[in-house]
């Protein structure tokens, strides 16, 4: 016998863990869908080289990396980003720009596992690619408010700044040199805190004084409306600029959709990676702020740099989708707590197990999920723990070629066509 | 620069290709459900120990496998069922018996690819596990003829046969011994044809009397009806038997759901390996018989034995997923051709974009997929190709504040709320 085990930081999802991850991820594909947001797809074995170009770094030693038999270097994704880059480079004529893409699907770390962390988990993954204005920056945000609506998650927070913004107010003190340091610094506020980030850009900037000054700018949205913190911070950076007047019109827009009430100015986000160039941000669900950013992501000027010549300036998000489910369930979510495999179970007659396939096949014509008892000789007890396993919350059962329908919480019984009539009622529409 | 290239045998997934293959998986998922058959997943990564048992063989050459960083052998899963039967042995308890499920997923061989083949390739299982009877058997058999008619396909044929009725036929002409070889022999008929089967089975029984005998047995459905054959096969077999008692009840049910037209008995059916026990079957598509099976399997006595004591009888199939699209491709299916991105794209006027992205919400709670155009300030010519590539059938354009659609194949343009109910009744309705 061999163990069945998986290896560690794997797992298998079974039908109550995949049931509500497949209608999430369905929601999210029709709101994606309903933008014009295209679909794609890419490998998951990779050359080493592509994925992680000729450096390598931190992402090499967490990587899932071997020779091919044909004596390839090779490696499984590690993130839906680098594909995509690739994927640009390689087909930016056949599907022209701007393009806009997601990609839902698995990528491999092997970091240690810990709580909640896997190495193998679900990144959901969409970009506006060759387009650098306040029109795609808006589409983007206006997605990513659909896409926590249609979830039907009531109390969301979307904390957006300025990378360039930001830029600016550190070339107005003086240490635009440290800029990359001092990003990485602040971007972890909200794990160490104002003291402990106070005293490491003391440490950077040789000065209490700038050290103060970030803080100063980085705490500046605090309990203020959002063009109001627009308005200090330009005042921190110098005035107005391009990417103040670009975060005045993305307000704007975001205003006249009736939506700008999920959005905050918050100029502590700055997404740590010397990638972003434009705005920022981070998704908070309000009832869970524990639970950190569901969603985040920012602008770029240059996606494919890697790739190929052309630049490719675009601005995408990322959820991840394990995050996600847990936050869904901990908020209590109907999405996440009815996995019933099927609305109702028949239990054939034994020797009269068409007439139970005909009706099964007439309740499906008409939208319910049938799902039928496959050892009807069973006794009646082992049949309704099945249907409380699968959770189905109704039972068919055949006497003398007539059924009737059983609510398995209630107890209920009821027979005739009205029964089915209530039970298409209370489950399909 | 890094070449942007991908490795043999696998490729890039575009909208043209990913937007059919999602709305197939959706159809198949939608059938799937309406059975109560329940969705899992399994790690893409596993113990190379577990997915090859302790043996290996030829699968050992096609698999990609390696030491991940913590030393430990793993391979990347070649099929759905290995990993399954390891999930059984693992959650039969939770998930309990008969368990229903259905697994979309990638698989991935290091085989030499050829035309149509290729090292990462989407499999599509479904199998009922815990029961072995007739009426598993025919609600296999009826969720594959939903499946095909949700698809569309009109015309399509299952072989199928029995295992069972084959072995009774070998030991009533006593080469019971050599059933193997047989097998292996016969699953090869419609690819090398009778004379070189019969050839292949005089060496191996030793006797052109019993390779004739053989050949009447595997032709004795040309040009008749199911019970006929069956009657026929009876007869060679030694009389009726629990096997042909089996698949006279699945044909009776069958006839009672009214779809026994789809289904003939084709004896020279037997699925090579050595796994199958009872029913077997090969479902081609009437108009492109060329192209193969487009779902096969059959029944097994016991799914999990590498793993636990405990038998798991069940009866899977499986459809080649990629296959099946290209045969789509080649009948012409409108799953394939209608490859739309949106429904209609929005150019919004420069400085009233908020209006522009209120119409685009309004048009998306209607049911429509609208594209918002990024570049608006780009040259009409430049718009019109955008929307071509995306095959996006209508273009909305602002002037003033007043919006036109324009159908893009008859170049006519309307404009108020009539042409917008008129969009919504063609896309959505």
């Amino acid at each position: 016998m061999i163990d069945p085990v998986v290896l560690k930081g794997f797992r298998d999802s079974l039908p109550k863990d995949e049931i509500p991850k497949k209608k999430i991820i369905r929601k999210l594909e029709d709101v994606f869908t309903s933008y014009g947001f295209s679909p794609i797809d890419t490998p998951v074995l990779e050359y080493t080289e592509v994925l992680l170009g000729k450096g390598g770094g931190e992402t090499d030693k967490q990587i899932f990396r071997f020779k091919d038999n044909g004596g390839r270097d090779v490696a499984m994704r590690f993130d839906l980003t680098v594909p995509f880059a690739r994927f640009m480079a390689a087909h930016h004529s056949e599907v022209g720009v701007p393009f806009k893409r997601y990609h839902i699907s698995k990528v491999w770390r092997g970091e240690n596992p810990q709580k909640g962390r896997y190495r193998e988990f679900i990144q959901c993954d969409f970009d506006i690619v060759g387009a650098d204005n306040t029109l795609s920056d808006t589409e983007i945000l206006s997605m990513m408010h659909a896409s926590f609506a249609a979830l039907g998650i009531e109390r969301f927070t979307f904390h957006i700044s300025h990378r360039g913004l930001f830029s600016l107010f550190l070339a107005e003190i003086g240490i635009e040199d440290k800029s990359i340091e001092v990003l990485r610094t602040v971007d972890k506020l909200r794990k160490i805190g104002s003291d402990e980030v106070k005293k490491i850009l003391t440490e950077i900037t040789g000065d209490a004084g700038k050290a103060d000054a970030v803080i100063s700018f980085i705490t500046a949205g605090d309990g203020k409306g959002f063009l109001e913190t627009l308005e200090t911070l330009e005042g921190l950076s110098g005035g107005e600029s391009d990417a103040s007047r670009r975060m005045r019109e993305i307000y704007s827009i975001l205003t006249s959709l009736g939506i700008e009430k999920s959005f905050v100015f918050d100029p502590s986000i700055t997404r740590g990676l010397d990638y972003y160039t434009g705005i920022v941000y981070e998704t908070f669900l309000d009832d869970l702020p524990a639970i950190g950013s569901v969603c985040s992501g920012g602008r770029y000027n240059d996606l494919a740099s890697l790739y190929m010549k052309e630049k490719t300036p675009g601005v995408g998000s990322s959820i991840g989708l394990d995050r996600l489910l847990a936050a869904l369930e901990e908020l209590g979510s109907p999405l996440l707590s009815d996995t019933a495999e099927a609305d109702i179970m028949i239990v054939p007659e034994n020797g009269k197990e068409g007439e139970a396939l005909s009706k099964a096949a007439e309740l499906r014509k008409r939208g319910l999920r049938v799902s039928v008892y496959l050892l009807p000789e069973a006794k009646m007890k082992r049949i309704y723990a099945a249907a409380e396993t699968a959770k189905i919350p109704y039972l068919m059962t055949f006497s003398d070629g007539t059924f009737s329908i059983k609510n398995l919480a209630t107890r209920e019984s009821l027979t005739g066509d009205e029964a089915i009539e209530r039970l298409i009622e209370e489950r399909v529409n």
